[in-house]
């Protein structure tokens, strides 16, 4: 399509959609089950313009959230999120989206929009950016966090980063799109109304409905209403909670857990973990410290960094002089101190984890301490968030964990919450995102119990192209997707190959076989010698290793005697003859590595 | 203490216990708190004759149960488990208790008495038998799990096994060992009443109160409330489930959830993930298939071996003709059939896993299967369990898991049946066992809740001894305690030093340097050679391994340059100078092995 044919087409969307954003009403309330018409209840002109939404991420899968919407000739990124690694990827710090696809259509891109400053929403820009230069659009506090962010990497000079306010529209080629707030678990977070040549795009982003949000207002729920009765294509919806019944508690019934809390405790010092991102959760906790007389520190380097971003930009009201640094904690007395801090998933380096093994430098835990965790454990981590409550508790704190006290909610909609959405934006075609299977299948069937066709509904996964317009939904060729394993400074240089290696060497560790073989006549000149790291204990085994050194030398020597003078054959029985060896000596199997030299 | 003494001792200590068991009535029914004295409201005879209580395991972790009791020149041994590994104990297949104490004091050894045929409580027995041959006490279905398990370790023929029955006193050495018929989720259970020299000993074993059980009696709590009215020295009760408030429900209630769950699948082929030792739970899913007409196959080495078991010894009845062999499914339609399966644990290598991910030999599973995991995940097992739901999902699979359904019950007491027991035994001193940290607290909390005084409840460790009798409760001098790893054959090979190296190959690989060099004058023969496993991919890292190479062929050729030719000394300059490059250009540590051959 030429450019000119875009800009027209881009023209008539306009005007489409002013014309049907004034006073167009919803002219039937009813709803309800097995009512697929009602469940959609306004029909837009037919566009048969098509626009294909494809998935680098964040489905069948939490986190590294990131979909590519493309109508015409222009692309249109919705968040680029990272994941942390699974158990099996060894030594892998973090994963991020595979770009290829991006990379290849860069020209095409207008801009990534994104709904809010998690990392698993903005964790990769880094990692994007280094490769195209795309225009960002953010809030306030998304953008401030995401320039912490591109300082870290040295790329804050080039990125073009342009904030944008809930209630704002911005056109990015062909698509046009607005800015609507929700209540989330950090606050400025949005959801996106996508004005398309197609039809109307609806991306939640994660939310929740608190009608009484610490800072901000209630979720713009008329916004969602007016976007719905104007006639929505597509809904794109968060799937985190669609497994729970119910609604997502308020955020601010933890004001009254904490206020007992900290009533109760007169003689102790407190300390809450929670996550960093939660910057109204740390506002309760500094209400409540200002109440009962107590100064806050704040320890973890990412707490100190997100209460910086957060107070600069206007997101924490902090009283005056309330503020200390966590080296001027001794000076006061353990009643008139509250340490806010990182580690509420039991990451080993975390400041919660240091101060629980005594590792960390400024903090000593024990009697007289009351620890508050005020973070659920992310599915993965219970055991390691146990292990810290235990040496906590070992050490005589006092420790709040888990659902033992009300001092945690979620920022994801439940089922209930879910279900409203729907019905306010009644899309033809839904789309379940953020989630693995189950509660992508979940929200699938929410959708289906409240009355749309079970056809209208598609379930993706990360690499996957679903092409929508008017009149169907269908999938297309896919894209390149997956996962790309960031280790130190290489991105992408760990793959399947090293993971294997990582596996085998981690599972039984592995011994070296090193031998120097004369040039001329293959004959051992020295060695071979056995070195072997995570294997046995070596002082206790000395006489399975001498025997692994017979083997070697045995086959070394037949091999010279026989001619055969291939490597990769020497090797090969080397290592054949030596592993069946050690198995039936230990039921093991090491990573066996012969190494020959030529002299 | 002279042998005689000592049977002279144990001969009044039966006078005791036979007096007090006629006719000694509870005299006060209150409680409550703050009544130390009401909690326990008889005084038996003062007796002066302490008992130790030592804890192998069982304490701080969960699993590789085993606590001794030593009184006068004799030790008991209760149970002898095993735990699984730890998500950094890299490679390790299971753990078992320190046996060093045992071993070391194996003649005044008595006997090991077995409260139940669970892994964690009998699963180290082969390992404690291949060093002492102890007799060991059990149950008739206990014992035929530990004959299972001995045979497989060649163990059988000089194991001393002597069956006993819930209600049966064993005689060992001078004490006296009731067995009390308990409740829990595999059948045969039992809790142990201790007469010894100093007094009686309640050990609760793992239990839950079931009033309507599948097989056998309620828990036998007359037997509780006799030993208590004849009066407890002190109760060692399990914590499992002491953070949880109310009754564990019966197990006889899943009956209805899988009536419900069969009814609706009326074509469907039905598959069941539960604990194969869970004989009572698989019995409900027998009686369920013969209503509704399903033949039963089983699948897992583990289920076939239990079910076997639980066949022979009579703890499973059998409708005629309704097992079928796994082979045999296909012969039948989908609604025919039901196939029990381990693998609600999400274990890697277990049947259900295998289905999940098409890798079962025997059973594919797709669309029309309805998939029940009868279970709960195991702290830490969570995200492997969620996997394989995801996966089956994929695939089509309907899977009922987790809580959506009431398909799984608990074996442990919660909070008010703990309590039950307490007020019914009324010990003197409570010590809390089976449990983390958090568990133990809780337990020790609510016994001092019922009213005992905090000065007679004792939280202990592995390795720890307290010393009690009538007058005192007192830490006495610890004894040998740990882990031991058991891999492959390997039963405490790999130690710290082989898990740190493990730990150090699966986070960053390794990157070998090897040479050969001129035994008269140090220069460099041949290499230095570069191999690196787990570390980067090498196609794409070319540049920095020769990088590397230069820089070892530098130190090399320095070294000899200055006659130095302490190998020791040139393999640290290698290790340094090549760890810094190699940290400088991808910020990674991997083990860095040089290795020098003279030639």
């Amino acid at each position: 399509m030429s450019t000119n044919n875009r800009r027209r087409n881009y023209k008539l969307k306009q005007t489409w959609y002013s014309k049907n954003k004034k006073g167009n009403q919803n002219q039937n309330g009813k709803g309800g089950k097995k009512s697929s018409q009602n469940y959609r209840q306004q029909k837009p002109q037919v566009k048969n313009t098509p626009v294909k939404i494809s998935f680098l991420g964040g489905l069948n899968e939490i986190g590294k959230n990131i979909t590519l919407l493309e109508c015409e000739n222009d692309i249109l990124i919705i968040d680029c999120g990272m994941a942390f690694p699974d158990g099996d990827m060894l030594g892998v710090d973090l994963v991020i989206p595979d770009f290829t696809y991006i990379e290849q259509n860069y020209e095409r891109v207008k801009g990534i929009v994104l709904t809010h400053g998690h990392e698993d929403h903005i964790g990769g820009l880094p990692f994007l950016l280094a490769k195209v230069n795309v225009p960002i659009y953010g809030t306030p506090l998304t953008l401030g966090l995401v320039e912490n962010k591109l300082r870290e990497h040295s790329l804050m000079n080039k990125a073009k980063l342009n904030t944008v306010h809930a209630g704002d529209t911005v056109t990015l080629g062909c698509m046009k799109v607005k800015f609507i707030h929700v209540n989330h678990s950090i606050p400025d977070a949005v959801a996106f109304a996508i004005d398309t040549p197609a039809g109307t795009i609806v991306h939640t982003g994660d939310f929740k409905i608190d009608c009484t949000p610490i800072s901000g207002d209630m979720i713009d729920l008329s916004s969602f209403a007016r976007v719905g009765d104007s006639g929505v294509l597509a809904l794109l919806g968060e799937s985190t909670n669609a497994n729970r019944p119910g609604y997502t508690r308020t955020e601010r019934m933890i004001s009254n857990s904490l206020d007992s809390l900290f009533k109760d405790a007169e003689h102790e010092r407190i300390i809450i973990a929670t996550f960093a991102s939660n910057v109204n959760r740390v506002q309760q906790i500094i209400n409540c410290a200002e109440k009962y007389g107590r100064k806050v520190a704040f320890s973890g380097r990412s707490m100190v960094n997100y209460m910086d971003v957060a107070q600069k930009l206007g997101y924490l009201e902090l009283p005056k002089n309330i503020i200390i640094d966590i080296d001027k904690l001794n000076h006061y007395m353990p009643e008139q101190v509250v340490l806010v801090t990182t580690g509420s998933q039991g990451e080993p380096m975390s400041a919660l984890s240091r101060m629980a093994y005594s590792d960390h430098r400024k903090v000593v835990v024990g009697e007289g301490d009351l620890i508050i965790i005020s973070a659920n454990p992310i599915p993965g981590n219970e055991k390691t968030v146990g292990n810290v409550v235990d040496e906590l508790l070992k050490r005589g704190c006092k420790v709040i964990y888990e659902s033992m006290y009300d001092v945690h909610v979620s920022g994801h909609a439940c089922q209930e919450e879910l279900k409203i959405i729907h019905k306010l934006v009644k899309p033809k075609y839904f789309i379940p995102v953020h989630g693995e299977q189950k509660h992508l299948r979940k929200h699938a069937e929410l959708a289906e119990f409240l009355g749309m066709d079970k056809k209208n509904i598609y379930i993706g996964d990360i690499g996957r192209t679903v092409e929508v317009c008017d009149s169907y939904m269908k999938e297309v060729a896919s894209v390149p997707a997956g996962k790309v394993f960031v280790d130190g400074l290489g991105v992408g240089d760990v793959g399947s190959i090293v993971l294997r290696d990582r596996k085998h060497l981690a599972q039984d560790g592995l011994i070296i076989i090193v031998a120097s073989l004369d040039v001329y006549d293959g004959h051992v000149i020295s060695g071979p010698d056995i070195v072997s790291r995570g294997f046995v204990y070596v002082r206790e085994s000395e006489g399975l290793l001498d025997e692994v050194k017979k083997t070697a030398l045995n086959i070394l020597e037949e091999c010279a005697e026989n001619n055969i003078s291939e490597w990769g054959v020497i090797k090969n029985r080397i290592k054949d003859d030596t592993s069946k060896l050690i198995f039936q000596r230990t039921h093991r199997s090491p990573m066996i590595l012969p190494i020959l030299q030529e002299v």
